[in-house]
């Protein structure tokens, strides 16, 4: 019984707070009162008062006496969002590697507050079912995971991955699959299939550091095409870029950006697979976040639009299942022969131990119902660290609202110094990923990226608190 | 009781065995009979008797009627060792991608008989001990697999490694260790550690068709040095190249080098290490193979004799425990914050998984009890290789003696083309690697690799002669 009263409120609290983020509610509302709910959702009066402290703790509502409760979110109030991006226009090779070692670190320092979570926190992963797959396979598969696998992956994990697809409006074939490990392996094998040193990459700005290192150790050059934070890479400049100078290839994160959030309207992506057919431009499209949507429906992805092959996809399951497993792919039959060579001078096949456990999983396990949780977690953390910035932060400050994915990009005035922002925070056991990693040039030193990947505590707050009176503090000349 | 037999006759017969593969009976010398077996080791007639039953089904003696038991094999009847190589004198780049596509698929034909084998059958290895890791690590390490890993490697696992070092003359400390997706991807990352494109290489000749794929793919050339089949690379020419040309870096396998077979002998470890260190050249030792010695010393390494880090010593457990795990690891100081930059973007952090089943049963097990039957059982293995070939190849074959390691090396005269052989050998459902694979030049087509990965049964005796015949219907000109 307990447990079907605890679904019911749980149920009803995540309606609520949806609406409540996505603006239905807004600041101010007047909510229904915990008797309405008890009578148009057949739940005791108890159940529904549980609701309104639910959300009560959560931050998205508060009591007034003897009137009810009331909304205290506004998305509409949030941070106004960032402009376009506006990158030097000339390709260069890529110098961050040093930068990333600054941070790299960091991680792993003991008792840090992390704002830096690449990957779900453990306990929005569904730990129990992994446990059970990685039990069984131990149990059952025996031998299997003794001698050297398959160059192109084990084939019943690509039937998972090539089904998969369905949701992003893919029709993929295990055959077409390669997989690696993890989404950087993929990434690097796909640059150096389609572009050598000394080529020049087109990719969004800001995008992820992990492929301009990978650019960068591959000495090929970065151009940086402007951004919007909203609807991602301007297609407009790209194609002006196409038409005026030779680019190798492109490589976009279409959905939800990391670190920018953007995600890439299918219109755009459908005239983004028609340009590079038009210029015979190979495109690496990056999918790891495509997954972790807020909204109803999975964004589709370009490879979806893609009728000659040109479309190199990678994505992996280090941001919906568990990154330590380090499985990620490739689909693509075109380059598949030269994706095979390169991947066995990269690393040979892919262990197949945790492809047997993740098999397993996704025998067992609907993708799209362990996912419904762990999107509604990541959607509520990413709309209470937004509300803390727009508490804490100085009024002129700037915020993307990601429809999906881990990352919120924070754009402060311009004389904000990010280094230094991270230096001090460092030394009160805060780590955040300074904007300028994100760049191949000198800029976005005045942003922040912040992972919404943890759940939201009270140290989370302390931490958006404290890292709002640096930038304040830095602003006012008091450091 | 029976376990206690077993034993007594299995360690005799071990023993006896061990005794003709290295000469100390040769070809028709006759045996102790089996009324002294039960003398003098206080073992019964039966048991005896069993011994020699046992190396007579091994092929190793064979029965007189009323006489008793003889050798029925010699190392000194074995082909002629081949010549130092002499390879062209130029660097240049390598081409070898499209000739491995040919035979990488070949591995996979079903009910093929595999002379390919480049890690050791799975009846070798030690399959219970493993499962029994792993059941144990997926009862108890329960979340540890599931988010990312320490960029370095699991540092109880890079304990192990580092206490392993022991027997090869090491005393590495955790630290200096970077665990890898096998040895593939830890020589690909020293080599971008140490050169960049258009770099030359120095490697023996012949040499592993993996380093050369690296080579190719990063755009390095490659300058063969000739090899002698026993003692591995010739120093003298080596230092001739040192003097008189750039040298990047060198890539030597020092230990039973695949596919030559050959040991460098300590003092030419040490006159290597001091070289590198008067010429200034980093030098990747690709030690893969050096557990798999089959005397009673493990050979030590250059980097043993290594005064100041210029080697980054690569190794992998895929050869001695389980290739399908996927892990190897670099030991390098040096250039060790570049190393984990490039590990970083070759693939990130290295799964947990294998990492912590590989802990436990190192936790667990002695490695030198698990590999001394695997030795035991490579060395028969080649053995009866040789002795098949002595048998049914033409008379001027020559062959290598490895004493470790799992290739053997097969030159035959000059005419002889090894893709044609290999062609023909496909179609009777035989697989070996031809020897063209093994350099980046046009040569070695006259020979063959032939692994003794496998255990030596009735289809590998039919292959070997089968093999036999196709190369003297080559030679007849009755192709």
């Amino acid at each position: 019984m307990n447990n079907r009263k605890d679904f019911l409120y749980q149920q009803l609290a995540d309606k609520i707070e949806t609406m409540i983020i996505n603006g239905t509610y807004s600041t101010g509302d007047k909510l229904p009162s915990v008797r309405s709910l008890h009578a148009e959702h057949g739940i005791s009066i108890s159940t529904a008062l549980q609701v309104y402290v639910h959300l009560e703790r959560k931050g998205w509502v508060e009591a007034r006496e003897k009137s009810g409760y009331y909304v205290s979110y506004s998305r509409q109030q949030l941070p106004q969002l960032p402009e376009i991006s506006a990158p030097s226009r000339t390709a260069a090779l890529v110098k961050v590697s040093e930068r990333v070692s600054l941070v790299r670190h960091t991680v792993a320092i003991k008792g840090i507050v992390s704002l830096i979570g690449a990957s779900p926190h453990i306990s929005l992963l569904p730990v129990a079912k992994l446990n059970k797959a990685l039990r069984q396979a131990a149990r059952e598969e025996k031998n299997a995971y003794i001698p050297y696998g398959d160059i192109d992956g084990h084939l019943p994990l690509r039937r998972h991955i090539a089904r998969l697809s369905l949701a992003w409006g893919g029709s993929v074939a295990a055959e077409d699959i390669t997989v690696t490990n993890g989404a950087i392996e993929a990434a690097t094998i796909c640059l150096r299939a389609v572009a050598k040193a000394g080529d020049t990459i087109a990719i969004e700005s800001p995008t992820f550091v992990g492929l301009l290192q990978s650019i960068e150790n591959l000495g090929m050059k970065a151009l940086e095409i402007p951004t919007d934070p909203v609807t991602g890479i301007c297609l407009e400049q790209l194609e002006t870029t196409f038409r005026k100078r030779k680019v190798a290839a492109c490589l976009i994160i279409s959905n939800y950006n990391n670190p920018l959030g953007s995600c890439m309207p299918d219109h755009h992506k459908q005239q983004l697979a028609r340009l590079i057919e038009q210029y015979q431009v190979p495109l690496i499209e990056d999918d790891a976040y495509g997954d972790l949507h807020f909204n109803a429906e999975r964004p589709r992805t370009i490879k979806s639009y893609d009728r000659t092959d040109l479309v190199l996809y990678c994505s992996s399951f280090s941001k919906s299942i568990a990154a330590g497993l380090r499985i990620g792919w490739i689909i693509n039959r075109r380059y598949h022969e030269q994706l095979a060579r390169l991947k066995f001078m990269s690393s040979a096949s892919t262990g197949l131990l945790p492809q047997l456990v993740l098999t397993r999983f996704l025998d067992q396990q609907r993708m799209d119902l362990h996912l419904k949780p762990l999107r509604q977690a990541l959607r509520t953390q990413q709309a209470q660290i937004s509300r803390a910035i727009q508490q804490y932060f100085p009024a002129d400050t700037r915020l993307t609202r990601p429809e999906g994915g881990l990352s919120l990009w924070v754009v402060l005035p311009p004389k904000v110094d990010g280094w230094e922002v991270h230096r001090r925070a460092l030394q009160q056991q805060i780590a955040f990923t300074p904007g300028s990693l994100f760049s191949s040039q000198q800029q976005y030193n005045n942003c922040l990226r912040l992972s919404n990947a943890n759940p939201f505590d009270d140290d989370q707050h302390w931490a958006i608190q404290t890292l709002g009176k640096l930038i304040r503090q830095q602003l006012d000349g008091r450091r």
